[in-house]
């Protein structure tokens, strides 16, 4: 090997290795054995530009082992991305650009947030849909706008996880030959040998999966690497896992350890590493001929831009529409502006909001070329099928439905790795209570801070005889408390629709938690949903003697008690709140004009759990939910027998205004 | 195929037909599809015993496809379980015997609830695993008291799961002989057939993962099936999976359709499917000579009780030690009255809850042979490991100490079997975040309402430099909020030793979630905290004007705060609450002597989303609490930046205590 490329490998492990020291905190062992692989890929195959880290063409890369981030961080900053040697000396140090592990939005070059293990391989599934459908809808017999790779690299621990083989499984079934992963198998976890706990043969099961597997025996080759990128770039019908038998801490005296996984090296041990690898500049600096042979490395690399640009020069004059509609789903705003439809906000009476969350969709899905998803494998009960946008399939690529298969968790990396790629709208579904399986990437979602849209059926004991395995009970806390996330329970198809509306053109995830069964259409909902949370029942005096808040199929059971109550003479506001966070982003003034701070006799009613709404209620009031499982019966047995009846309802009101006035008076 | 057979198998299909016509809900595809497979194994092969659904040596069944329930149901009634005619004609009916999914402790014969796909699989690897260790435990040259397989029945859904592949990795490396699943192959899910979404060969795949696998082409053939079960359990060092190629609905109209996955078949298909099948009994029905041909097989099945009976007493004779202790530990009570042990109270001052923990869990492990468990991986940070108890392998079954690898879901399914089995007492570990993984697992713990024991460190932004990914922020609440579930989250040693206490010797599953960093030793924790909620810093006045509540590292942080209070004037109690449940299961004398409801001015001080924390301190008081994500960073500084210093919350509550003293003069 030529001595500047060994050098140009053993700068990333000394980089790291430098970073983690001065930190006294993260994990060599990754970085110091995947190096050859990283400079293989980075130098010599990837075509992507410093200069222009958002080139659509790029080919993406996806470090699924998130811990190993020095790896990471060290490529950026030799190959010029900007991060600079004082950022690499601040690694996981506060408001740096180089935490932890690597995170999406904070430090430019990184695509995806990755950490929890598993998941940068379904991001990287979905980075390479994207490819595929895009490529689908844009290119043309002449000219090839969308035309790259997704690169991922993950560890042990990635594919022990369950979401890497459900990916791997879509991957394979989907056949997505631009998407080539490397297994840094270095046999090593925390706990010790691999062996202990995985026996697997992880090609074999690769190639079960429909995927084809290369094998590079010394991860130190790097002509061996580069070989099998190039037979992994030929095969296009298949994606490739190209397995790399490695040595984590390669070089440092633990090489071959679990002790070098998660601990810095040591001032003696980084002394060693160097001295292995003839190292001998200063910490944070590369010799010269290092770094020039990295700036013509990424030279050569953004040529491939430069060679689109003409590409695209081409497009834009043979096919003007393709090419704008490309751009501006680019840039990531909605095509058209929804909020101002009409036609979104007429429905029925008496419609289940999946329902007319399956009517939305596909109104929206007809204006919105850039809007695809899809279920796991409950499309019929999710109501989520786009009707005459075909299925995607290894086949048919310009499908815009989605079958993810029954697997939740790699459905929403898989979603979360789509949106990221740049140009879609992308949603994904299954029943609210196994949200729970798909929850740590719903957790990523709001990380990063992403447009993603889940859309969550069967949201209470309204499943009915499907029993507790099924019926949510805690869930609509357990999404309210993830930061950033959205949480729409929408009462009514009007509802339904401002949740959409809040969710394709905000920021943030949003998921739009919807009924099983019939819900009566509110007279006064509409758009003022829009605000999270706002009157659907007005009491008669100025303030009311009390106010019933709910959300989803427990609104038009209030506005039912507050009839109720109104004939004992108790006046009664019913508020409606489908999106608590929407509507803690109000102005404190509007706030208080539907919540009087003044009025303490207040009930929240939700079948679902009370720790949503104490924070409305107080001590003073009270909550009609769901703090237990539910059971298998007839869902309206349930609602009966759980309290969620308008009788009830008023009655625990009353109550509580009753005690409410006592006290004042004490 | 002998007619009284071919009609035995078709009384589980017609049985269960007829239930979900009468309850108009239900999933017929897989009961009539699958009723081959169910009827070789129970009436042929499955050592049980109607008469005693609990003896110890019996073989397990599973039905992972959980939503199959009624050819569960079917063949407990056939088998004379106790589930009578009346029971199946209420299926899917309020407070009936016979729910949508299999309930565990509702219906006698159900080992395990099932519904969430894959996780079936896991519990089976739990229950195989917890046969091969008490073998090991108990077994000898000579008397062999524990021989038993464990089968379990899957579907498509379950096979595409994350959670199956997590699993049967874990088998074929612990090469669980004794395990046997079918794969009830009908090429159909919800979406359709399972190659829009599926074409893994997953055969192939198992055997990546170290099984043997057999194939039925015919899931009609009994004597094929036959034969494969007698090949898979010859094969002893490895788990074995048969592939049966099987017809969803079989014999209905809609046969081979996912019209009949979760569809009742109508009153036309029902009757169209008994002509199929020349089935003239009555509704409910079976006939005499299909009911003796179930009673005599019952009967036969029940030898293996009658020859174990005979095994167990010469056991007793020869080795009375091992047969007290092993019957002990089929009772379910611990082997010995842990709460009394004045040693498990006792630690030095600064260490960290994962580290008390780990003392805690070695000394239990000393006294209780029951005890086993592992971590995800992360022993060494987990602190589970339990030393000089073994590692448990293929090796050697008699290790106490598993190591899951990176599988958070698997492992708590598994843990979930384990504890079913009867046998031990089970905990399993990983970071708290990665609590997510495993949620719904979790979540089957406390609808089944077994005591398995969840180890979660590194539970707050003490985690530091792994950053956001890696902080839990939301998962306090999530776990909060599943009913049954106790969360601990200790403050120091004593108080950790109370969770393990009350996770132990109760029937609930309990969480127990320790601190990454070092907390003071508190001089006034104890067995108090054996109460959920108890005072650790008296006010000087009986009702204090303030009073600060908080768990694990934020409690003695309130107890610097009070002193701060204290030099203001400003007389501040202190309440460690580390479990919320246990606090709410106390008198309600107890906790208003704790939480005098006029002390309104209240301060709730936790790392984590104040969603746990409006109940207490209502609309009058605050929270210091984690409501966004952490960051990258040394733990101390983001304490400091995040508000969890003394002087904020003194701050804080000097703030709510001057604020609600003046709206009391209003």
């Amino acid at each position: 090997m030529e001595k500047v490329v060994s050098d140009a490998v053993n700068a990333i492990r000394i980089l790291s290795a430098e970073s983690i020291q001065q930190a006294n905190s993260g994990h060599p062992g990754l970085p110091m054995g995947a190096a050859p692989i990283a400079y293989t890929l980075w130098a010599r195959h990837m075509h992507h530009n410093p200069k222009d880290p958002q080139w659509l063409n790029r080919d993406r890369f996806v470090l699924s082992a998130g811990h190993g981030s020095m790896l990471l961080y060290s490529l950026l900053h030799l190959f010029g991305y900007g991060l600079t040697k004082v950022d690499l000396m601040n690694f996981r140090q506060l408001k740096s650009k180089t935490p932890g592990h690597p995170e999406y939005g904070h430090t430019v070059g990184v695509e995806t947030s990755t950490g929890p293990l598993g998941q940068g391989v379904a991001n990287a599934v979905g980075f390479a849909l994207a490819e595929s459908m895009l490529a689908a809808r844009y290119n043309k017999e002449d000219i090839r706008p969308i035309d790259h790779y997704t690169y991922c690299l993950c560890g042990d621990g990635c594919m022990m996880e369950g979401i890497e083989y459900e990916a791997a499984s879509l991957a394979g079934t989907w056949g997505l030959g631009k998407l080539i992963v490397f297994y840094d198998s270095n046999g090593i976890s925390i706990e010790g040998s691999t062996d202990i706990a995985f026996r697997d043969d992880v090609a074999r099961r690769h190639e079960a999966q429909g995927w084809q597997v290369l094998t590079v025996d010394d991860g130190e080759d790097i002509e061996a690497l580069d070989a099998a990128i190039v037979l992994a770039q030929k095969c296009t019908d298949k994606p490739s896992l190209i397995v790399v038998k490695t040595v984590i801490g390669y070089g440092s005296p633990k090489a071959g350890t679990a002790a070098c996984h998660g601990a810095p090296l040591g001032d003696e041990g980084l002394a060693a590493s160097k001295e292995t690898f003839g190292w001998t500049a200063k910490p944070f600096e590369v010799p010269n001929d290092v770094a020039r042979h990295y700036a013509d490395c990424a030279a050569e690399c953004a040529k491939a831009q430069a060679d689109w640009n003409k590409v695209m020069k081409a497009y834009k004059a043979a096919y003007p529409d393709e090419y704008e509609e490309l751009m501006q789903r680019k840039s990531g705003k909605l095509s058209r502006a929804i909020a101002e439809e009409k036609t979104l906000w007429k429905f029925k009476d008496g419609d289940s909001t999946r329902n007319t969350s399956g009517a939305i969709l596909n109104k929206l899905a007809d204006w919105l070329p850039e809007l695809v998803g899809g279920s796991a494998d409950l499309a019929p009960s999710n109501m989520t099928y786009l009707k005459n946008k075909g299925d995607y399939s290894k086949e048919n690529t310009a499908g815009r439905n989605l079958h993810f298969g029954i697997r939740e968790h790699a459905m929403a990396a898989i979603t979360n790795g789509l949106y990221l790629h740049g140009g879609f709208a992308a949603f994904c579904a299954t029943f609210f209570v196994f949200s729970d399986y798909m929850k740590n990437a719903m957790r990523m979602s709001a990380l990063m801070n992403i447009p993603v849209t889940y859309v969550l059926t069967h949201d209470s004991i309204g499943v009915g005889e499907d029993g507790p395995t099924h019926q949510p009970v805690e869930q609509l806390v357990g999404l309210r408390s993830i930061p950033n996330l959205k949480v729409f329970r929408p009462a009514d198809g009007k509802e339904t629709a401002a949740a959409y509306i809040s969710a394709l053109t905000g920021k943030q995830p949003t998921a739009i938690v919807c009924s099983r069964q019939k819900l009566p259409l509110l007279s006064k909902s509409g758009p003022e949903a829009l605000k999270g949370g706002y009157i659907v029942r007005e009491s008669e005096k100025e303030t009311p003697d009390v106010i019933l808040i709910a959300t989803g199929s427990e609104v038009s059971l209030c506005v039912d008690a507050a009839e109720a109550l109104s004939a004992q003479k108790i006046d009664a506001r019913v508020v409606s709140m489908p999106c608590i966070e929407v509507f803690e982003a109000q102005p404190k003034a509007y706030r208080e004009q539907i919540l009087p701070p003044e009025v303490r006799a207040r009930v929240a009613v939700e079948a679902g759990s009370a720790y949503s709404w104490f924070k409305y209620v107080g001590l003073d009031g009270a909550t009609v939910t769901m703090d237990t499982f539910g059971e298998s019966a007839p869902a309206d047995q349930l609602f009966e027998i759980y309290g969620f009846t308008a009788e009830n309802v008023a009655k625990t009101a009353a109550k509580v205004y009753k005690a409410y006035k006592k006290s004042l008076q004490q």
